[in-house]
C-alpha cells in the first residue's frame, strides 16, 4: 500500500450560494478583491450578486475580464499589472475553467513573481499565494476544487499544466442557478468534461479509495443527468445534479490526475485553440478502447454506474458496455464527433503526438502509451 | 435546495505515513511542536517514528500524555500551561478521539485564552488557532478530519461539544499499521463507533449528497472488513479498510453532524466517565429502531449497504434488515450489549434524558425526541 493523499477546498454548494462572495473574502482577510472573469459571465443576470456580496462585505473590488477560451499568458501578465496596480490582496475567479485558471495564475505571479512557463509541471511554486475564491458556473472543468491551473504558451503554442497543492482555493463556491444561462450545445460538451474528469480519474494509476467514491458518483450522476440537463434549461433538478458531478469529478482528478485524453486534448487545444470541452468528448471513447486493455475490471464497474445490466456477462463483455454507452450518450446530446469537424487533419497527427507524450496527465494513464500510439488515435478521431 | 457547505484537512493516508509527522508540521510553518498523546500510544513500538520525524525536520518538541479517556477539562489547562512555558506554536495530537481532542483544545486555549466550557457550541472561536497536524491511530474517532472537539467538564460531569471550522486540522495523517496494537475488544467497539459516525450522519437532517458518498462507502466497508479486523490483529487488508471507513465516517460527521447516539453517549460517558465506543455500540441499535420511522428509505439503503437483500422486499421490511444486521454485527465481535454491564441502572435515566436533550448532536437526530423518549431508550438498553 502505497501513501494516499487528498485536498480540497472549504466547498460552499447550492442555489443562491454566490452571494456569499463577498463574506468569504473577507472571512479570509481580504481587503481589495480581485475578481477575474468572461465577458459572458460578465453579462449574465446572475453576476451582479458577486459584486453586491463584496459591496456588503465592504469590499472594494477591481473586475478583470481580458481573457480568452484557453488562456494565454499574456493575457494573465496583464492581469497581475492591473492586480498590483490596484493593491489587490485576494483573488476571485468567476467562470469556468478559463476564468477560475486565469485567477490562480494571477495569484501565483503576483506574489511569486517571473512567468509563468516557469511553473509548468508539479509543485513549482514556492510562496504562499494570496486568499483564493473560485466560483465555478460551467459545471465541467473543476478548477474551482482542484490543484491544476492550465495556461496556454502563446509562443510555443502549447498548453501549460502546472498542479501544486497551493493552487487548491480556500474556498470553492458552486451555485447550480448559475447554469441556466447556458447553451445546449456548451452544457454538452462540458458535461462530457465532466465524464471524462471521472472516468480518466477512476482509471488512473494513481487512484485511490477517496478519488474513486468521488469518480463513481460523478459517473452514475452525469449517466442520470446529463441527458435532461441538455434537453432542458430550466431543469433545475438536472442542473444541480450536474453541478454536483462536476465538483466530484473534480475532487477525484485534482487528486488521482487524469490520462491520455487530456494529455491529448491539451496537446490539441495549445496548438489549434479549440474548446477543451469539444475535443475532450470527441477524444474520450477512442481512448477508452485504448486503455481498456490495462483495465477490463474497472470498465466493467463504469457500466454499471452507467445502469447497464453486466451482472450475467462475461468482465471482457460487460466492460466493452461502457464504451458503447459513452459514444451513444456523445450522439443523444449532440455533442461533436470528429476533430476533422474542427479543421484539423492528417497532417497534425505527428506534433500532437510529440507535445501530448510530454504532458503531465500522461504519467498517470492506465495503458503504457506512446507517441505512435497518440498519432494512431489522433487520425482514428479525425 | 438549500446551501451546503463542506470542510476537510488537507489527508494522507497509507502505512508509514505517521513517518510524514516533522515535514508536515515544518511545512506549516512551525518552529516547535506540542505533541499530545497517551500513554498507550507512547509505549508503542511506532511511536519512534513520530519523534524520529521531528528530529529529521530538525523540529524541537515537547510530549504532554497527562490525558485519560473522556479527557477533562483540567487536563487540558494542563497541557495550555505547559505549551505556552515551552513556547511551542504548533500542535500534533497523535491517538484516538482523546489525544486529538485535547491536542484541540490545547491550541483554542492557547490562543484564544479563557476555559474550554466559553467554547461550548458552534462557532465560538474568535481567533486564529496554531497549526494542527493530527495523527489517528485507533479507526475510531474521526477527530483527526472533524470540526469537533469533546472534552468533559469536571465539575458539571458533562461533555462539552465544541465545534467549530477552526477545529479541523490542517493536516491529518492516517497510518494503517498503528492500528495492528490495538486489542480485539478495542477494535470491535471502536469499530462500532465509526458504524454509528456513518449511519447517523447518513440519517442525519444536514446530510448532503457530499456527506452521503463518503458515509455510504464507510458503511459498507464496515460490513465487510470489522469482523475480520476484529478476528486477527494483523490482518492488514481490514485494518487498513477500516481505518479508511473510519476517515469516510468522520468526514461525513463532521459536515452532517450526528444524532441520538451520539448525544446519549455524550451525556452517560460524561456523568460516569465510561468509554464511548462501548456505549455507542449499546445504544445504536435502539436508536435505530427509535429513528426507523423517520426515514424508512435510507434505512433500506443501509440494509442494502450491508449486503442484505432488499429488492424483492417492501421499504418497510427491507429497512428493518438494517436494524438486525447492526444487531447480529455487535454480537459477533463481542461488543457489550447492555448497560447494566457498564453498571448503569434506572436511576439514571432521568438526568441523562435531561442532559442528552440538550446536546448539540441532537438537534439532527431525524426523528422529532423528548426527554421522555431519552429516558425510555435508556432503560431499553439497560
Amino acid at each position: 500500500m502505497k501513501i494516499n493523499k487528498f485536498v480540497m477546498p472549504e466547498l460552499i454548494f447550492g442555489n443562491g450560494s454566490i452571494s456569499l462572495v463577498g463574506e468569504s473574502c473577507a472571512r479570509l482577510g481580504a481587503r481589495k478583491v480581485f475578481i477575474t472573469t468572461d465577458s459572458g459571465v460578465l453579462s449574465s443576470d446572475w453576476f451582479e450578486q458577486v459584486t453586491e456580496s463584496c459591496h456588503n462585505a465592504r469590499l472594494p473590488y477591481v473586475i478583470f475580464s481580458d481573457i480568452t477560451t484557453n488562456p494565454k499568458d499574456y493575457e494573465v501578465d496583464k492581469g497581475v499589472q492591473k492586480y498590483l496596480q490596484e493593491e489587490c490582496d485576494a483573488v476571485v475567479g468567476v467562470g469556468g475553467g478559463s476564468a477560475i485558471d486565469v485567477a490562480k495564475a494571477i495569484a501565483v505571479l503576483a506574489t511569486n513573481g517571473g512567468n509563468i512557463p516557469e511553473y509548468e509541471g508539479v509543485d513549482k511554486i514556492k510562496l504562499p499565494l494570496p486568499p483564493q475564491v473560485m466560483v465555478a458556473t460551467t459545471a465541467g472543468s473543476g478548477s474551482e476544487v482542484s490543484q491544476f491551473s492550465i495556461i496556454t504558451d502563446s509562443e510555443k503554442k502549447k498548453k501549460l499544466t502546472i498542479i501544486s497543492k497551493s493552487l487548491v482555493p480556500d474556498i470553492a463556491i458552486v451555485d447550480p442557478q448559475t447554469l441556466t444561462t447556458k447553451s445546449p450545445h456548451l452544457t454538452a460538451t462540458t458535461g462530457l468534461d465532466v465524464l471524462t474528469h471521472a472516468i480518466e480519474s477512476f482509471v488512473s494509476i494513481a487512484a485511490t479509495p477517496l478519488t474513486d467514491v468521488q469518480a463513481k458518483s460523478a459517473i452514475a450522476l452525469v449517466a442520470q443527468y446529463l441527458r435532461p440537463s441538455v434537453a432542458s434549461r430550466m431543469n433545475k433538478e438536472a442542473k444541480e445534479k450536474m453541478a454536483m458531478a462536476s465538483v466530484q469529478a473534480g475532487l477525484a482528478f485534482s487528486n488521482a490526475i487524469l490520462g491520455a485524453v487530456h494529455a491529448m486534448s491539451h496537446a490539441i487545444g495549445g496548438r489549434f485553440l479549440l474548446p477543451h470541452g469539444d475535443v475532450n468528448a470527441i477524444l474520450l471513447p477512442y481512448v477508452m478502447e485504448f486503455n481498456y486493455l490495462a483495465c477490463p475490471e474497472k470498465f466493467l464497474q463504469i457500466a454499471e454506474l452507467f445502469g447497464e445490466e453486466v451482472s450475467s456477462r462475461t468482465t471482457i463483455d460487460s466492460g466493452q458496455r461502457a464504451i458503447e454507452y459513452v459514444k451513444k450518450l456523445s450522439v443523444d446530446i449532440g455533442a461533436p464527433q470528429r476533430l476533422s469537424e474542427m479543421g484539423l487533419s492528417e497532417s497534425d497527427a505527428a506534433i500532437i503526438g510529440q507535445v501530448a507524450i510530454e504532458d503531465a496527465c500522461m504519467i498517470t494513464n492506465p495503458r503504457d502509451i506512446t507517441a505512435a500510439d497518440v498519432e494512431r488515435l489522433f487520425k482514428l478521431a479525425l
